[in-house]
């Protein structure tokens, strides 16, 4: 692609496994608070609890954690059982810790268009996090750095290209959100390419227009980026 | 001075009032774990629990809160009172979005100094907090961005100069801890500016050597920074 100069990627369900992984933690709560509360309810009190929390906590497994144990506490009038905080508490931190699963053709792609651009790992989630999966996924040296952001809305990504000194054109965003690898990129004048991942958290979803779909391109699997990018 | 294309700035006790905040957190913590255990063994074993985590959560309001609630569950055997832990997250949040309280002299040293160089943010906290805190600072227009760093030890300055794309004897950092923002950086050969703080985190106390005392400037005030970087 012409005048590329970065090509950022998302980290989590773009690279690496990561959204079941809390799916997987939040049915543990449900099963742990099932004697309190209905299962629909606990589910929908925790997802209440993290978009309030959002603003002040931001994303990631810490943020996460706090809104859990916050949902144990309001969910049963602060009757829930010392232990199970605790277990919540180790619950998070198994999170933080859990092991790496990079996605279907990740590690060749990644190599090889190392090669030809200048990649840099775009995320919002806690640095420290990041900066370890990506240790653990062996994918270290395909990237010059990993930019963190506190959010990935339009504003976010012109400070970012602000900060990467490029104009729009020269970068390109790939990532499995709509609503936070896509849609702000493609407004910025920047472009995108859009990799699905069956799993989505509800506040990454978002409705998309047929005038924005003809806006990013669509793939299915990380490695059709060779033949995009080349 | 000569050569320095950049200065990083510390935030927390640099610019602004954070330390003091966080003692006040803990003492008040104290104040209710006080009926379970002595001072001095609360004290200790937050101390013990947020080392214990550091590699895990690293730094920040939200690391400091799980540490401390897993404080008050491990030292009273999970006995600690619910409503008390429900406390501490209040707490914690408090901090988190704490009062803006710009050191003396900052202003319109900043101000002065962002039209003689290129200013960034260097912290080990959140970048969501630490946005928040520049924002409400009214700071924001004298630094070119922040940066981020999970931890502050010499290979985190390499890789921010590589990020920066910059030479060591081209960057030069202000801060108030030895241990984080002035003996890494010296032993990278680039430059550092200490400026003490009343209040200083015991994880971040250190000795220093006569002999690298020589090797960095001590200032008392941050408005003398305005003529050594003139």
């Amino acid at each position: 692609m012409q005048n590329i100069k970065i090509v950022g990627l998302d980290a989590d369900d773009t690279l690496w496994v990561n959204e079941p992984h809390y799916r997987k933690a939040e049915h543990q709560m449900e099963v742990w608070l099932s004697e309190y509360s209905e299962l629909e309810n606990i589910r929908q009190k925790l997802f209440e609890i993290e978009m309030q929390n959002l603003p002040l906590y931001g994303y990631g497994g810490k943020a996460f954690t706090l809104s859990m144990i916050e949902t144990a506490l309001k969910l049963t009038d602060n009757k829930v059982p010392q232990e199970l905080i605790a277990k919540i508490i180790d619950l998070g931190k198994a999170l933080l810790d859990v092991e790496m699963e990079l996605l279907d053709g990740v590690k060749e792609t990644l190599y090889e268009l190392s090669q030809r651009y200048k990649l840099i790992l775009a995320t919002k989630g806690d640095l420290l996090d990041q900066e370890r999966k990506l240790k653990k996924s062996g994918l270290e040296n395909c990237f010059h750095h990993i930019e963190v952001m506190s959010d990935k809305k339009t504003d976010n990504y012109r400070k970012l290209l602000t900060h990467l000194d490029i104009q729009p054109q020269e970068f390109i965003m790939v990532g499995n959100s709509l609503r936070s690898d896509i849609l702000p990129v493609v407004e910025l004048g920047a472009k995108a390419i859009h990799i699905p991942y069956h799993t989505t958290w509800i506040h990454e979803e978002v409705e998309v227009t047929s005038e924005q779909k003809k806006s990013f391109i669509t793939l299915q699997n990380i490695r059709e980026l060779l033949n995009v990018l080349n």
